[in-house]
């Protein structure tokens, strides 16, 4: 059994470095908070014995030798940047949960067959960088190197750049190591597990996402004299799509999702007709064939809307990331994991995105979901109980050992 | 007659302090750019053999004496900062007429009864420190020096404080002076004069504005796991809003203008539910009647709309200035001006507030508009003709020296 005050130490301990005052994480990917945060990690792993490799994409492996380390390792991971306003779960829990597997595992003095990796995703949030999941995606051959090194903040710096100014360029070819098995323990980020009183979300697919860029360009001009009839009113236009975006959502009920999460308006003046609107779509759905109608209806509700606000539009899907089965034997080595520990559980869909997906494509994987408070996350409020980062981190372990001994 | 080349001079000189790539102007109020522009406005109205007041609202009052200094001035005048996407005209066009009269009268030896002044209105766009004309509404008793000077930006940044760090906190005690008359020269902003082939707009009124500054606020939560019916989205909260706006300016017509000009959306992050969203809005009409009407419209159908997407609502009018009716002596002055000069004229309500709006509160005042391109203004593409320029500052120099003298 792990240590669950230890992990909760470290969590707390990793929590600070970004923490906010209402007691959430602002550590958002390649900034010199996350490069602290990276290098807090670094240390407790080679305290705990490990070699630590870093490739071109920042990816973070932490290894523990094994009693034959020419078989591949099992691994395990998620992540450590935050959104503006995140919690101090949100991936650091799969991240320190893998480090508290070592510390047990070093503490019993017990040596696996395999060596054991715990990994870091440089960029899981797709925040700063869209999109998300990105390192994971160019390691999983989703998208190229190149791809990835040049996603760019909204100030136009690249990960590239950032990734040469923190020190985390590293010089491991990326995707260039093989896992035995992956396994990702988070938080649900949902109210599921909550709803029902169960401890352990043994996660069998993820569902799918379109993420969208919409520039509606229209004529900025004098918010007094410029009559009504005759605007070209770029944030009319935008409000009327959000209402689209929303309805989307609402009426491919039960599981869809569909948000705006950001918008600038432009000049952003208040006695001016805005002249241009940048915004997100992030649209979710379990069925990849839903996911489809949902973007036609978009495509479609989108041209009508701006045909009539005589707008110009720039519509870009920049990402799809397709609905993920995860691999049937570690599915069930987490299943019966929960059965042998005794603990409440149930099978789910993850509804957010994770490293865990895009590793789907190149090892067999699945994922550990433990409850969340009221399931808020991307909040400064989000909660989780030590009980339950326990009891997943336990699930965890042994998932890994069936793995790494079998 | 003035010099219609030095005038247009003048103005491209002034125009090049924060001139933009698109041939616009950005040099908001109380920046260094403001500061390097009113340096310019003050070297130019002392080499005219003028003396310099400066108040503690930082409004400029440049004196030309006249054959009894005794009397009040009759003055003149407008502003020089600008939108974010400003042009090079609006405003600066009022202060550099007043300028050029000074030069025209210099060059042919003309002395006046009364003194003549140029003014500088402080931050009569509104757009960095909302709301609008509001050194001129300090000068006219409608706000007290502290409410001016606590004006502050979206950095928090106050008039006071921006005041004195670019040198332009006065001595003098605002409004502690008296005009004979005011005029201000301006370009329309808006497609009536150009329409109708038409020089000069005879300003007799101009419309009321209410502005208002309104948070919503809902809970950010991750875009994917969140269900959408338990969803507080505060962004969808103000994309209705933003359509209620509209819409009660499209009920008003004709006349009435309503508009969203600024969005802030928070945390701003794709994949985050937002959580909170600030925003403003102009309404505008002639009519006071009308304006409350719309007040009314939006106060309730705001409140629906929060109830029904569970939001918390801060909504507040931060601004009314009501219309305005000009001096009948002044408008009359106007329009027997454009009358003697042979130019085609026409009766007009500006769409626009302007300084001589407050001004009109302590003195008799009026307007002279002159055409601008298809009516546009806050836009960088705003654009005014020579002649029409020349034509409008030759309106305002025989308005002005019929009060100087009479
Ligand atoms: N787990 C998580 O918050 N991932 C971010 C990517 C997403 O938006 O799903
Ligand atoms: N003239 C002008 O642009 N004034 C700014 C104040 C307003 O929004 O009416």
């Amino acid at each position: 059994r792990i240590n669950k005050q230890r992990l909760w130490d470290s969590l707390m301990e990793m929590g600070e470095i970004g923490g906010t005052e209402k007691g959430g994480c602002c550590r958002l990917a390649l900034t010199d908070l996350d490069k602290q945060g990276r290098d807090l990690f670094v240390k407790w792993c080679e305290e705990a014995g490990c070699s630590i490799t870093v490739d071109k994409m920042g990816n973070i492996f932490a290894r523990r030798p094994g009693k034959d380390n020419s078989l591949p390792p099992v691994a395990m991971g998620s992540h450590l940047d935050t959104q503006p306003t995140g919690g101090k779960f949100d991936g650091v829990y799969g991240v320190l949960a893998g480090l508290e597997i070592f510390r047990t595992l070093n503490e019993q003095g017990i040596e696996t067959q395999t060596p054991l990796e715990t990994v870091v995703w440089t960029n899981e949030e797709g925040s700063r960088f869209p999109p998300a999941m990105v390192s994971s995606g160019v390691f999983a051959g989703v998208f190229d190197l190149e791809y990835g090194l040049s996603r760019a903040d909204l100030d136009g710096k690249t990960m590239g750049d950032e990734l040469r100014r923190i020190g985390y360029y590293g010089e491991a070819e990326v995707g260039d190591r093989e896992f035995k098995a992956f396994f990702e323990a988070h938080i649900e980020q949902g109210p599921i597990l909550e709803d029902e009183h169960k401890q352990i979300g043994v996660v069998t697919d993820a569902q799918g996402q379109r993420w969208y860029e919409i520039t509606l360009t229209g004529q900025e001009s004098h918010a007094g004299p410029t009559p009504m009839p005759s605007r070209r009113d770029a944030l009319v236009g935008a409000a009327r799509i959000v209402e689209l975006v929303n309805r989307i959502g609402m009426e491919n009920q039960p599981n869809a999702c569909a948000t705006v999460g950001l918008m600038q308006v432009f000049p952003n003046s208040r006695n001016v007709i805005p002249g241009q609107v940048f915004f997100t779509v992030d649209f979710r759905h379990p069925d990849a064939k839903v996911l489809e109608r949902m973007d036609q209806a978009l495509r479609e509700g989108a041209a009508g809307i701006v045909e009539e606000a005589k707008l110009e539009m720039a519509f870009e899907q920049i990402w799809y990331s397709p609905p993920v089965p995860f691999a049937e034997q570690c599915v069930s080595s987490v299943r019966k994991a929960a059965e042998d520990l005794g603990l409440s559980h149930r099978e789910m869909v993850s509804g957010a995105g994770h490293d865990a997906c895009y590793i789907a494509r190149v090892a067999p994987t699945s994922m550990v979901f433990v409850p969340c408070e009221k399931g808020i996350s991307h909040n400064e409020l989000e909660r989780a109980d030590a009980d339950d980062l326990a009891a997943g981190c336990n699930v965890l372990l042994k998932a890994v050992l069936e793995h790494a001994n079998g």
